[in-house]
């Protein structure tokens, strides 16, 4: 089955309407932005993007998606039509995958005309809500752990199909690799791990169970050495595979002051190239807490997969800009107090201070024109848009391999440029200030 | 591509090193369980059980897996070869879904040998733990709206596929539809939904907007009467939809307040019968808080999916019985403190008071016979366990729509069952105490 349903019912009801009454065809602009980061957070990572542009690729409605439309009744044969003819055509450029975001960045901006550009409202914002909260606290795990690898292990405390994508979200955040099969093999990442309990507890003794995994994995393989006493466990683990043993697990219990005991026996034993890693309830708290220990790689779960708190990101997706009768086009915004935004077509930048460090991101608001004309005598600027699709192709570099590699590399240029003060865990306010500059 | 691969690496490097140890064909006993509910939640609600058994009937390797798996050079052709047979041919007896749970309560049991059994884990955990914080909070928004309607608009703030499951789950626990044509199509649901603010603001004028719609969607429709003045929006809805308009949405500001002016409008313009839905960042508190506001129905989002603060529902999956060299049947337990399990194998029976109300989680360890004496000897309690998979071969009852309609039965009559006090929103303990009792 495609993906073309992944949507919400008042999309498809919307363009019916729009269709008999002949807005349909208007051109209009669409933003995606958030008007708040989650509470205490400096900053939010940029994530789903390349994923988004691949179901965009292939956002078709199939013979089989009509007719359960069909036979719901609500649809009329027009729009049905449309449907089976469906292909985006229009423009999208955004802040690029990875890249650090701010309240009021504008995140995606979709150019098109209101029906090609009303049915991708729902898709775009699952798509990027989920996988940006992950991505933001996967960023703040990678920095609590510093050179020491983090490796997502958190599949099966999210949705199966959430799990896929929150790997790939956590490595652009820095992440080292994934316990996720299917992770690493859709998104070409580096699998990890070798056994649970249960092979220990498979076995009549812990040493047969090490014996068998050695014999399986090689000496380089990671034991878990928690099942039973952990003092035994190590001293029976370098006994079986002998002090090349590749690394031992530890995964309940008080994870430094374990990590601090089992380094002493392990050296003691000769095994002094061993390494630890802990993998018990993590956050970027517990891992930077663990940061004075002799750990070498964490494995976080439930709290990567789940946004550390916030496992989703309040983006939304507002109409912003249309043509209207005369076929001119006019900012438009919702205007009620709680939820109001600003009407017009907007980019960003990110103002640079003298130091190379960000100072405020700035929202832009006008035409192309005059917004070029803005960047090109602005000092210490770097715009924050790059073009995503162009009259409906997808810019191929933002997808696959490709687009995580840039990802990767974006997030890490990005978040060492903001101010030291944005690594900070504690709550806080977002790490710059947003302003909102009318060119026109 | 399959399902095969949602699965953790370390499932198949146990995997290997159990068939040439000559482990794998142990006879072994996983049970999936929570050690806790969610922090001052007094239920959970058990969800996620016939997504799990439908992809238990699809669970294979295909050869684009296999040749995954042989590229990345972990994994031996011996294990490939038996990944390319794989079939459960276990048995698999659990709670029912729709049932409620509490810490400890023997979820789910799987009777296999090791290798049929260890694949399983991450698979059947990433469903029940996703779709079970779902329904368990989503149970908690039914009780509170009572009579009144809940509906899922939450696609937006969920992974895409996610929510497709989340929709699921929120219905047996006793929402009446979805915004999402996926989840309404995939699982038989209601699809619901009319407008965005994007429809008003895409017309020169609301009234423009709401006539537009009326002409498509009929005067049963849904306005959305908040995009700019809703004393205004009201007026103009009854204005172009005459007094049978089917209701207005309200999804901003204060909806108690909004809700109650607005029915004192629509009463005074003859629209007696137009009713009110809200939709603006509820919960289950929030739903409770508008229990005495003229409100007909509620849609809820953003906490609906996210499990209102309660994302997953940290089960786990272990080893609890296993063959030994003896071919003899051994309990198992990880030893370490924290993270302790009761190992056996397990059933459980809800003892009822005499006015059949819960009264405990009595959970059973030991002999199928054992167990069999004990709940026929038993006063008052109704046992928990159904069968799932019988060799390998799933019940069909527990899958599709049969087995959806089950879940929400099941999930109605086992709440009311509840004590009273199991009810309330406040923060507070399990409802009911779990107690192990040993049979042998």
């Amino acid at each position: 089955m495609g993906t073309a349903l992944l949507t919400d019912k008042y999309e498809f009801t919307m363009l019916q309407a729009a269709l008999r009454d002949g807005t349909a065809d208007r051109k209009c602009v669409f933003e995606l932005f958030t008007r708040r980061l989650p509470a205490g957070r400096r900053y939010g990572v940029v994530a789903g993007t390349g994923r988004f542009l691949e179901e965009l690729t292939s956002y078709r409605f199939e013979e089989e998606d009509l007719e359960y439309l069909r036979a719901e009744g609500v649809l009329d044969e027009r729009t049905l039509d449309y449907l089976a003819d469906y292909r985006f055509t229009g423009d999208i450029r955004g802040y690029a995958e990875g890249e650090i975001y701010f309240p009021h960045s504008p995140l995606m901006v979709v150019e098109s005309t209101f029906a090609q550009g009303v049915l991708l409202e729902t898709l775009a914002l699952s798509i990027l809500n989920y996988d940006s909260a992950v991505a933001s606290a996967a960023s703040r795990m990678t920095t609590a752990a510093g050179s020491r690898p983090c490796l997502d292990m958190g599949a099966r405390r999210a949705h199966e199909q959430a799990a896929v994508s929150a790997a790939r979200a956590a490595v652009i955040a820095g992440f080292a690799g994934t316990s996720n099969y299917e992770a690493a093999r859709r998104h070409g990442l580096k699998a990890i791990g070798t056994a649970a309990h249960a092979w220990t507890l498979l076995h009549d003794s812990e040493e047969e169970a090490f014996r068998s995994q050695v014999d399986s994995l090689g000496v380089s393989t990671t034991l878990l050495v928690d099942t039973y006493d952990v003092t035994q466990g190590v001293e029976t683990a370098i006994k079986v595979a002998g002090p090349e043993l590749g690394a031992v697990r530890l995964d309940s219990g008080d994870l430094g002051v374990q990590a601090a005991e089992v380094r002493k026996q392990l050296d003691s034993l000769g095994a002094t190239n061993t390494k630890i890693t802990v993998t018990s309830d993590l956050d970027e708290h517990a891992i930077a807490a663990l940061a004075s220990a002799p750990v070498d790689s964490y494995g976080v779960g439930t709290r990567l997969v789940t946004g550390s708190g916030e496992p989703t990101s309040s983006m939304v997706y507002k109409l912003v800009l249309r043509e209207n009768t005369q076929g001119v086009m006019e900012p438009v915004q919702k205007a009620s107090t709680a939820k109001a935004s600003v009407g017009g077509t907007k980019s960003a930048v990110r103002e640079l201070n003298s130091h190379g460090r960000a100072a405020s991101e700035m929202v832009l608001v006008g035409s192309d024109a005059a917004r070029e004309t803005f960047v090109g005598s602005a000092q210490s600027v770097r715009p924050l848009h790059v073009p995503l699709v162009t009259a409906g192709v997808v810019h191929e570099e933002w997808l696959g391999g490709e687009g995580l590699s840039r990802a990767i590399t974006r997030h890490r240029t990005s978040r060492d440029e903001l101010p030291r003060n944005a690594l900070r865990l504690s709550v806080g306010d977002p790490a710059i200030p947003t302003v909102t500059r009318s060119l026109d």
